[in-house]
């Protein structure tokens, strides 16, 4: 067996531990829910879920070569510390990555969720071999990261690919981080569901509303993005028009980290790259007429491969850091 | 004497020469107009400014390291192309750096002007001793060079750093590249320009318009932004709003480059820049209100420093390029 990496992600309701090789083939896998309460406990379920996925893979964690962990920030990922941890009543500075590494016994190195996931992409998915890039993730919000010259950019705040919270519409919907328009207030699967629900508010009588109402128990405030996804796939309206409207929003933003980066690829993960080409191929011709064609003529625009992204993803960090390849 | 590098600045209507040490201290300088028709003119003219430069510094053009040449875009830096030169009658595709090292008998490097005056600023000027940083030119148009982790960062397609033209109102007003909304349709010179024109046409009769007509003889519609700024310097309105409305679209536009890079100084030059912190001031107030504070803690917003940034970012690309610095 080659060398080892460790990979869990933590996020606000699940944790999740991957163990993979080299080529990001994973060897093991375990997942549980996220504790509430204490840094103890969640220190403990951090270390055990790994451990977990180490005796799926048949090996014991020192064995690891080193082990990655990606969480949402804010973090000092240099540090190793949480900022602002969740579900912790408003505890701060968790130290995450030496405690870990003193249980587990191997090297531990903690990163951004979005950056862990664009390095994965970048190591071992879609932006293989690829210098330079961007990781779009297209989920409840949006985030990214930015792999430039064939390492992860962290800027110098070490808070670089904040890529949802680059305005695009100053006078636009209300984000959830208090600005107006944000890309994230426009393009996110929140954004496609608010647009959505104001949209079947307004949708009269007909065979398009009873199709709604059944799908929704007559709920229609409950609509969400994966909703809007079979609406349109099924041509119900206003199915086509919202994820017309989505795709044109998403390549929007694209065509900006275009003219800014003029990366090779654009790799899209998330919730809302499940509906591939659906959502990606007019997004895609949206961000084509948006940006330079001196910018786009080797670009690629592709959905994100990886199945635990931010697993391996943090087990890809590991490796890389451990390499000191960034 | 220690080492010395020349810088050509190539603009649609003048060649602008130095030479300069490497500090960046200028020890000659030369202008001139640029010559229109012919290929072999313009390489004539690029030339005999430089050497103009050198004979005002007291030596050889072969005794320089080496010689930068900035130009428009599109080019090809790699391969020392100018992709579209100006006042060719549509020639294409014509080398410089290479016939220019021949004449000169001295290393030559082609770089885009907006990253020459990057490059210039963050070797020799506003943003000496900075790694990561953003240079953004606010002129007629708005143009910028990104300085990552050290270098001259241009993207997979060498295009990088088209911060004008990210777009921030997507039914924003016209830009010259035949978009709507770019930023540089919205806080460029010609935008502002713009914008005092509509205000001026709907000014009341009294002592403001009575302002304007004298200081613009009669003609309402030539405002320019150094007329607003003038007005704002003296309180005369619209002078003030327009100002502030200008501001405020600068720094939503720095807050999106600051969301994206987290970069640590960002320089600003270009014509506009010149009110200095009547502009810059609240453009930074307004940047730091849009973007994360994680990410602002320990930015600048800066003026940029350098008299001649294209000629002397030329020559600083040079001394970089020629150590293998980028």
């Amino acid at each position: 067996m080659g060398r080892l990496y460790g990979g869990i992600d933590l996020g606000g309701t699940k944790i999740e531990s991957v163990v993979c090789d080299g080529e990001g083939v994973v060897l093991g896998r375990e997942r549980r829910p996220t504790p509430v309460g204490s840094a103890d406990a969640l220190l403990a379920a951090l270390a055990e879920s790994l451990e977990a996925a180490c005796a799926r893979a048949g090996v014991r964690p020192s064995e690891l070569e080193a082990a990655g962990l990606g969480a949402p920030g804010p973090l000092d990922a240099e540090a190793g510390l949480l900022l602002e941890p969740p579900n912790l009543g408003g505890l701060r500075d968790l130290p995450l990555a030496e405690p870990l590494a003193r249980r587990l016994g191997v090297p531990c190195f903690l990163e951004n969720d979005a950056n862990a996931a664009a390095v994965g992409e970048f190591t071992f998915g879609a932006g293989r071999g690829v210098r330079d890039g961007v990781y779009i993730t297209l989920s409840t919000g949006i985030g990214g990261g930015l792999v430039l010259d064939g390492r992860l950019y962290r800027g110098a705040a070490g808070t670089a690919g904040e890529i949802g919270h680059m305005i695009v519409q100053p006078d636009g919907p209300l984000c959830g981080c208090g600005r107006r328009g944000c890309w994230e207030a426009l393009a996110s699967g929140l954004a496609l569901a608010r647009q959505a629900r104001q949209a079947l508010a307004g949708l009269a009588a007909g065979p398009a509303r009873d199709w709604w109402l059944e799908r929704l128990e007559g709920r229609l405030e409950a609509v969400t993005a994966a909703d809007v996804f079979a609406a349109e796939a099924q041509g119900v309206p206003p199915g086509p028009e919202l994820v017309a409207q989505e795709a044109a929003w998403v390549g929007l933003g694209m065509a900006n980290l275009i003219q800014l980066l003029a990366p090779r690829r654009i790799v899209v993960g998330g919730g809302l790259s499940r509906a591939g080409e659906r959502l990606l191929g007019p997004a895609r011709a949206k961000a084509l007429e948006l940006a330079f064609a001196s910018a786009t003529r080797n670009l690629e625009i592709v959905q994100a491969a990886l199945e635990a992204p931010g697993a391996v993803g943090a087990a890809a960090v590991a490796m890389r850091r451990l390499r000191g390849e960034g």
